[in-house]
């Protein structure tokens, strides 16, 4: 099996691509060949599987026809731009989140047309395809009605990934990532940076600022669960899915105050005394538009497995990330 | 106030701009001027409003910005190419649908950036947007999971138009509009026309084809009803929308079988017998897929309102149409 992974130099992108290396096969199939794609050439993977590294932009006509050239089986397609600086530049968000996804989707088309191609097609979405208000628990029948213009391009992209996967181009299926903690590396221009901030900092001995309330509640997914949803989804059996392709992926339901006592249970007092408490308007206007809890029970049922608790996220990332 | 109506020319546009001609205002409001833009240029209005009459094609670059160059306060956005086709012509339906409302929305954006310009827009959605598996009545937040092409390009629509009203570069409102009925006109190619050729052609003592069962049950407004839609979206407050700028309209729900009681009611047996049972597997398969009955308790709230009934709705084509 072919594989091509666009976005392939973030972080999932990593963890996804060292996690293949490593496996050797997805699902039980080996793979045979691994493209690796993204705006700056990724690092290549250690491992026997031979690896392309190619510097691409897919916001540009024509470089979806060559990322596609050698006709991947499988595509996960995780590149782009931030909900921060989708927001704050509206051109970019557009052009990267919405224009590159659709011309992904067209050379995948026209590719089908040309030859019967019809790869499985694995999408990012995000959580960030919900707006309030809400019922307390969110089901899977919800309407999706966005807050930012990352949520608007990935609920687009979601629509145009139906419609493609039904008209028989591809075979995709789109997962609406929890946020995801602890982010192991810098906070990136995301406004929920700090849920991780506050785990991540006091862990290394570092101060962190908390700039919302205690009483918080958001849905999480550590980067290992996430990397162990994509590779579900590039393996599942998809006829069961029929025409409802994008899926919210299960997660854990935690407040900041109970992130915080994980944060205690694992690393002490000491640690969760380097929470700074510096509340923040804006961040805390943005994050009281977002979701808190999910059912799920779609994706649950059809085999996506979510971290227990925060706890299990607190200690995947310390396996993961500091050693011991 | 200056008006565009973008679609002028098809069923819909034709009523609304008559209308308008007609009362010379929209929610009280004079209207001091009208440009009717179509693919093949619509016929003048009349009255004492000047009217322009452009044929433009809104997919082509450029022209969104030369129909707005009169910074019109009222858009009226109904120009799409029908369910029907646009799965016909995969690349048509994008074009136009897609593209068109995109090219509109960003002609608009780049022209608040140059002059702070503002205008509410109507965009006309579709209940195509939702797909089965439905509850029996489908509320206010229900998903929207279309099964055609049209369907996904009308929520995309949605979708842009909360995010462009949200960012404050216009002022939108979605409706989604039931399925017209009676419409006058011969069959378009939507598969739904049967709904309306049923009681049509008996009216005019010809023969029609119900190529499914009476028990089939569908959401109706007649053509008045639905300028009336678009009048009060025009001229409601938009402030309580939030950022939910799409509505389900208010309809009538009912079986085949009342449409046909509706018929006898009005124009006896002899009308009802010149409908001939021909079952069409496709079109039964397409219309299973459709919604039946909505709450549509928001649009309703906002001061939407529907046809009474069929017997109405029947009434209204009667008037509107056949004189007497």
């Amino acid at each position: 099996m072919k594989v091509l992974v666009i976005g392939a130099a973030g972080m999932i992108g990593r963890k996804l691509t060292a996690r293949i290396a490593a496996d050797e096969a997805i699902g039980g199939t080996p793979v045979s060949d691994l493209v690796l794609a993204d705006v700056v050439a990724p690092s290549a993977t250690e491992g026997p599987i031979p690896a392309d590294t190619i510097a691409a932009d897919l916001s540009r006509p024509g470089v979806a026809e060559s990322l596609i050239a050698g006709r991947p089986n499988l595509i996960f397609h995780l590149a782009a731009i931030v909900s921060g600086e989708a927001e704050a530049d509206f051109d970019k968000g557009y052009t990267i989140n919405l224009d590159g996804t659709r011309f992904l989707l067209e050379a995948i088309r026209r590719a089908h047309i040309e030859d019967g191609y019809v790869p499985r097609l694995v999408f990012t979405s995000s959580i960030a395809v919900f707006g309030a208000p809400f019922p307390e628990e969110i089901g899977d029948e919800f309407h999706l009605t966005p807050l930012t213009s990352y949520g608007t391009q990935k609920a687009v992209g979601e629509l145009l990934l139906a419609d493609y996967s039904r008209r028989g181009f591809l075979d995709g299926v789109g997962i609406r990532l929890p946020t995801i903690a602890i982010r192991p590396d810098k906070p990136n221009k995301a406004a929920s940076g700090f849920f991780s901030g506050i785990i991540r900092e006091p862990l290394m001995g570092e101060e962190a600022v908390l700039p919302v309330a205690d009483t918080v509640r958001h849905w999480f997914a550590s980067p290992r669960a996430a990397v162990g949803f994509l590779l579900h989804a590039a393996a599942m059996e998809t006829s069961s899915l029929g025409a409802r392709r994008s899926l919210t992926m299960p997660g854990v339901a935690a407040t900041v105050a109970e992130e915080i006592e994980a944060l205690r249970r694992a690393a002490g007092d000491k640690a969760v005394a380097l929470i700074r408490r510096e509340p923040d308007e804006t961040i805390a206007r943005i994050v009281a538009g977002w979701p808190q809890t999910f059912k799920a029970e779609r994706a649950t049922a059809l085999g996506f497995t979510a971290d227990r608790d925060f706890d299990e996220i607190v200690a995947t990332h310390i396996a993961d990330e500091l050693g011991d």
